[in-house]
């Protein structure tokens, strides 16, 4: 089964956000074995949108719209619907009820006018329910091909995906499996990587596919396999493995399925009964966040301090002044002491610490833009390790949090 | 002119990555008058790219093209634009010389046989030097339309755009002129809003578009126009802003042309010669990332305490545990001594706290899920707010990074 997403909004087409539903989606269907076949984002005009519907419905099985079914004026998604299948609206009483209930319980305003026309909804469509909105997700079908649309609000999105759409389509259509296994490695680039597993890759079958995803200083190799019986995929996937890992054993870090990074630390420090806390300078927060973003960090994160001034370390983070005047403050010596420090003032296991010039500029050090020292304190002492992360400053931010995280791990595997 | 942006490779379609290139091209397009009609992502599939390729030509005057020009074998936009084209790959010399240099000043490694490979090109495309990669972006024209392939690589493509891609274009084409004026509000919701501005909706001019954009706990308002005569574009959006501006005073915020919140609040910390420190619980980092992540920050941010644990609270940002005792961790007096302390520590005019419960469970304090409490101390003392944020954890986080960045902002305008 293949699926095509439509995104209906100019907010995409201007560039004035990002395009996460769609992640989200593509997502959920691989899950249950649908392939997504191509995403397309179009304005919030009539003929383009029925143009889209018309060519999605000749490439694909599913057609999966977001977007365009807000209470205003510049959603016309519903009205485009009802053209393309020959409908109209009609009043639905069950819509009508719940979006007087949200209004009652949650927004607890009363009820506007534009908000009762989102009760109207096209003949032919069934109604998926929308947990968190107001505007109904509907689902058509027309000559063998399904169309499903919903708001694009992401959380309402997620909610009629995982709800409504997501259960409807596994007991309607005949799914195959879809299996990817991702074998995340560091510090080899994609050529080095690529000339080295030459042959294997010649020597794939092809039933399985193999692709290169480059980020950050890291590349991720994809084993992709799809089929009708879920243990020939297995097999075909678990085979390959086989082959690739000891060609890129000095590389591997672990398998992405199996969680990212921040989620096997997390994993492996709440088994350990181990606390962590983090001196944060380049990364400014950033190397925190990917522990705070996930439920459950309270379990083993103390917390970060982000001392973004020099004079902060020294105040805050105890960090000796005649150290930052013979080393600067980008130095093995002050990110060992901001990790040491770290680690009693949050009364931690362990403690990690970036410093570092992330750029344009040189700022309060005159060490070379791209500099990073991060530093590792725990029970056994303290460690501090150097890199040149290049002189872009979003990617020595993201670099330097990827890097620390490689060295968290490592220091719990020891 | 219309613009078509296709972006090829399986990542995207699986929900491996989020394309945030689309959002970066399509932004800079805008910026020259070029507005982008359709976005649409395609596997690494021949058949797929040429069938893309042709119906973008039949849409638009310039399609540009990102991903699959890496030196590995899922990589196949190449060939497929020299089967398109109807053209062959020639050798050239200067992208050699290129890559060779790169080799030797950054990469440090020897030059694999997969690179020399990048020097080939279709013979029909002049080559966009990529700076910061091997795969050369490429530019080729048929039938009145221009086709710009570059590599997927974020860095290497916005490279290519702004140096070679933009100015290429800006000198080839006749461009209209765009304008967006988008009005950030607060504290009503979508519907509310429509019904406020409903007859200013109705009269607008067709040549004047408008847009609600809503997004964790904020609708934004967006007027667009077009047209060759700049004068007359800029004068039509100013007639609807003086009439806009009136009818939602009590909800206006600033416009998002002008910056970011936090944009705006650098701009007056420096301006005020003030400097601001952060203590965070519920935002976990969030909340300093914000500032952290546009160089100069420096300049006026002192750096955030994350103080995730409740004992860190106490330890670090000396809150009194009689009072987390008493009113719990998540409350007024608890944000209020946050502040406090926080600015007291890193010595700062400002300070601004976050504690709360983002969900999904209760964790060390019994307060209803989604409450928040966001305390500001400044020279002339400390205050504290208290909101319901929801019980949807990444948007309690997103929603009170937001009105945290509100309130800074009103507390550097009184």
């Amino acid at each position: 089964m293949k699926a095509e997403i439509i995104t209906i909004g100019d907010e995409i087409l201007i560039g004035q956000i990002v395009d996460t539903n769609s992640v989200y989606i593509s997502k959920e269907l691989n899950k249950i074995g649908v392939s997504v076949y191509q995403i397309t984002s179009i304005q919030d005009d009539k003929e383009h949108i029925l143009e889209a519907f018309a060519a999605a419905q000749s490439r694909v099985d599913i057609v999966i719209i977001t977007g365009g079914l807000g209470p205003t004026k510049d959603d016309i998604t519903k009205h485009t619907i009802c053209e393309y299948f020959n409908d109209e609206l009609v009043f639905n009483q069950e819509v009508l009820d719940h979006i007087t209930y949200l209004f009652k319980e949650f927004v607890k305003k009363p009820l506007l006018e534009a908000n009762k026309t989102q009760a109207f909804v096209p003949s032919k469509a069934e109604v998926l329910t929308n947990r968190f909105g107001t505007a109904p997700g509907m689902w058509i079908e027309l000559n063998q091909t399904i169309f499903i649309s919903m708001p694009g609000v992401p959380h309402e999105m997620k909610g009629i995906i995982e709800y409504e759409a997501l259960p409807r389509l596994q007991k309607r259509c005949k799914l195959p499996f879809i299996q990817h296994k991702t074998f995340l490695t560091y510090g080899m680039g994609e050529s080095a990587i690529a000339a080295r597993i030459e042959t294997f890759e010649n020597e794939l079958p092809e039933t399985v596919k193999l692709a290169y995803l480059p980020s950050l200083g890291r590349v991720r190799l994809r084993l992709s396999s799809q089929g009708n019986d879920k243990e020939v995929v297995e097999k075909a996937i678990a085979q390959q493995t086989k082959k690739l890992l000891p060609l890129i054993d000095d590389i591997f870090e672990g398998y992405e399925e199996e969680g990212s990074f921040e989620e096997n630390i997390a994993k492996m420090l709440v088994t350990q009964g181990k606390t962590l806390a983090i001196a944060e300078s380049c990364t400014g927060g950033n190397l925190v966040e990917r522990f705070t973003a996930k439920p459950g960090a309270s379990k083993y994160l103390k917390g970060s301090l982000v001392t973004y001034a020099t004079q902060s370390k020294i105040d805050i983070l105890d960090v000796d002044p005649a150290v930052i005047d013979k080393d600067s403050v980008v130095s093995a010596k002050v990110a060992e002491q901001m990790a040491v420090n770290a680690k009693k003032l949050y009364r931690s296991d362990i403690a990690i610490s970036t410093t570092g010039n992330a750029g344009p500029t040189k700022g309060d050090s005159d060490v070379e833009v791209g500099t990073v020292f991060i530093g590792i304190a725990t029970e056994s002492g303290v460690e501090s390790h150097k890199f040149m992360m290049g002189n872009h400053r979003e990617r020595v931010i993201g670099k330097t949090v990827n890097k620390s995280l490689e060295l968290l791990k490592k220091t719990l595997i020891d």
